[in-house]
């Protein structure tokens, strides 16, 4: 039983007491984590031609299939975006990170709120990372031992010492249904050494969270290994061993030359069993999430749609559109001609490009909206190119129409 | 015949043929102007005890009762919400602004995307401010005469213009339903004389935007007159005698005491016409609108609740909120304990702050949708205790509640 939940339903009873559920429709369901098994995954075909297949995926909170991409909602908002909005696109699943919230507002003050669900107001399911790759690059690290690892916060100086039990006991009180393990990034390039440390501190600090672990929430593993295939398989090894619900491939896409992240990738996966959800941490742009599926990559999650909106960058069926440019001024058609998203089916490239030059918060609102809703359209057509076995085509002309133009993070 | 109108349905059709309509729902509705007559209103009721009265304003978009509150979109968008949230909650009527649209994105760009209303996605009422009041307060004005003004654009140093008969041409290109002309604000305070020369200059310019008007717009008069009564008077007079379908009272919230204004209110509301509507400009703060309802105002506009909401502040049933303080870090229950808006129906304080402090856009639109839902469910409180005259023991029991704590403007 989860303790995060737990304070769920007293909270709520408190608020029905005082006359003041604060939603009805939260306020009167029944606890979804009663009598649930963490999660379940089902792979339902195999493609023909490639390694991508079609899953389906279930939480507490709702079934989904993959490959799925998952959009980051860092600090308990997906930004610009409202929960309902995330659900209309078609989001089963969003990401938050333990880190961030763990620093602001803290752990205890979304616990008390009856968990990361309430707090945000979402419903749906939730994958927690822990924070670890963003405690080696955001934050002054002044000591990584065997123990853990000791940082100064950006925000106030202050100092702080995390362990994978503490991450783990903070991912507790957010209460998501799939929770990351306190893991040890190394940057791009570092030495061998340095790499082999990292995996054995990783499978390390994996099998530590497992123990401490007192939830029923899903506590997949993180692979490690830079670009040495025997580390990868070293720190695979190690981590099948602890028999988790999932396994993620962590430590790619942070600079290195983007043949060597499939090479790697190729090299990993069949490592993985194959009746578990695989996850590639940090990736989102369409090609290299094609290129991943194509793999076996059933899960992904990346800033890459809502960031590059806010900098007025969409991902379009004709390409990259940077709204910023005055081509597009007088330009009266839908950001993106063969798309029906709320903002291309009500807005202009003309209106967009003048909400962004005004610095208008709606700018942010409707490209974000287009370019999530691009990467769920796009993750729906492989689902259903998987299933119908037409996978390498649908990956082929894709890559030939697009090929790497979005990015490739 | 409204030009801009024309336009419209021009891009409809060439859109429809290139199988690129935006919008089905607006692609196939008819010309809404088509044999329309500008506006009407309507007195329905007046209240016993005060001036107040219940009022039926219809255009060529539809028909609302006042006393009514419009929400601002400078630029058209009011900051932070999407239209169809200022449908959601209640809104028939929204502000743009002519002269921030004239400097960008350029009128022409608005007209050539059918006008305001189609390049910005409201098909209900919209009114716009000439921007008498921006040019004279955020620009470098470099010569005031009786044919126009001239000044410097903050955004490039450009150089530009204005007369009144550019400023209907503009308006007209914009297609708003309810138009303002080119007026002269005088700074608080002023000397009597230059007060007298900015009535003088403003119904002339009244008569010439008059003149200038080929479109079925609704052109309203903008009394001015500062502080001094028999200016008021010489104003209003002079405008009334143009016969036009509303107007405003301008010039006032500019920085003079609070009572000074009223004074000035209720000297110069009977100096208009009872069947016409009459609109206070520039005041939003319940307060005030209390008060000018009660000497007959029937329409306000204000920045108040969509600035303050993003300063982290918000009007609630048990005062201002100001959503910074620490106090409400483990606050978990509504925005506004009396309210059940989208933002207090689903998120508590400590979110709230939370998203606040992280800069998160989310905590903009939540706290602005809660803003502008206080304010029209005061409007419709208002009109609702006119209807049973009991609007003088609701203004009563409100101020001794709240005083002035909304603050002035």
């Amino acid at each position: 039983m989860c303790i995060a939940q737990e304070e769920v339903w007293d909270v709520t009873e408190l608020m029905v007491r005082c006359g003041r559920a604060r939603s009805p429709r939260l306020g009167t369901r029944r606890n979804p984590l009663d009598g649930e098994l963490m999660i379940t995954f089902e792979v339902l075909h195999e493609d023909a031609k490639t390694g991508a297949r079609l899953g389906r995926l279930t939480t507490p909170r709702g079934t989904f299939e993959t490959p799925v991409f998952m959009p980051v909602g860092t600090k308990a908002t997906v930004k610009a975006m409202s929960p309902e909005e995330l659900k209309e696109i078609g989001f089963d699943i969003i990401l938050a990170n333990a880190y961030h919230l763990y620093m602001r507002p803290g752990v205890d003050v979304v616990k008390q709120a009856g968990g990361l669900h309430r707090f945000m107001n979402w419903d749906r399911s939730i994958l927690t990372d822990s924070g670890g790759f963003q405690v080696f690059s955001l934050s002054a690290v002044t000591r990584v031992g065997d123990e853990g690892v000791e940082f100064r916060s950006l925000i106030d100086g202050s100092k702080h010492f995390l362990t994978p039990e503490k991450v783990i006991e903070a991912e507790e009180a957010l209460g998501a249904d799939i929770i990351m393990p306190l893991d040890v990034c190394s940057p791009y390039p570092s030495d061998r050494d340095r790499i082999r440390t990292a995996v054995e501190r990783t499978s390390d600090w994996a099998e530590r969270s497992k123990k401490a672990l007192k939830s029923d929430q899903a506590l997949f593993g993180i692979v490690q290994g830079g670009l040495h295939k025997d580390l990868r398989r070293e720190s695979a090894e190690a981590l099948v061993e602890l028999d988790l619900p999932g396994y993620a491939v962590g430590g790619l896409s942070v600079g290195e030359p983007h043949e060597a992240m499939f090479e790697v990738l190729d090299a990993t996966v069949p490592l993985l069993p194959k009746d578990k959800p695989r996850y590639l941490m940090g990736v989102g742009n369409p090609t290299s999430m094609l290129e991943a599926v194509s793999l076996g990559i059933d899960m992904f999650d990346s800033v890459l749609p809502t960031r590059t909106a806010r900098n007025g960058l969409a991902l379009t069926s004709v390409g990259k559109v940077n709204i910023k440019n005055s081509r597009y001024a007088r330009d009266f058609s839908p950001l993106d001609p063969e798309d029906e998203c709320y903002a291309c089916a009500n807005y202009s490239r003309a209106y967009l490009r003048h909400l962004y030059q005004a610095g208008e918060i709606l700018a942010a609102r409707l490209i974000t909206w287009h370019n999530l809703s691009y990467l769920a359209k796009l993750a729906e057509k492989m689902r259903r190119s998987i299933e119908a076995d037409s996978f390498s085509e649908f990956k082929r002309e894709y890559l030939a129409k697009h090929g790497a133009e979005f990015g490739r993070a």
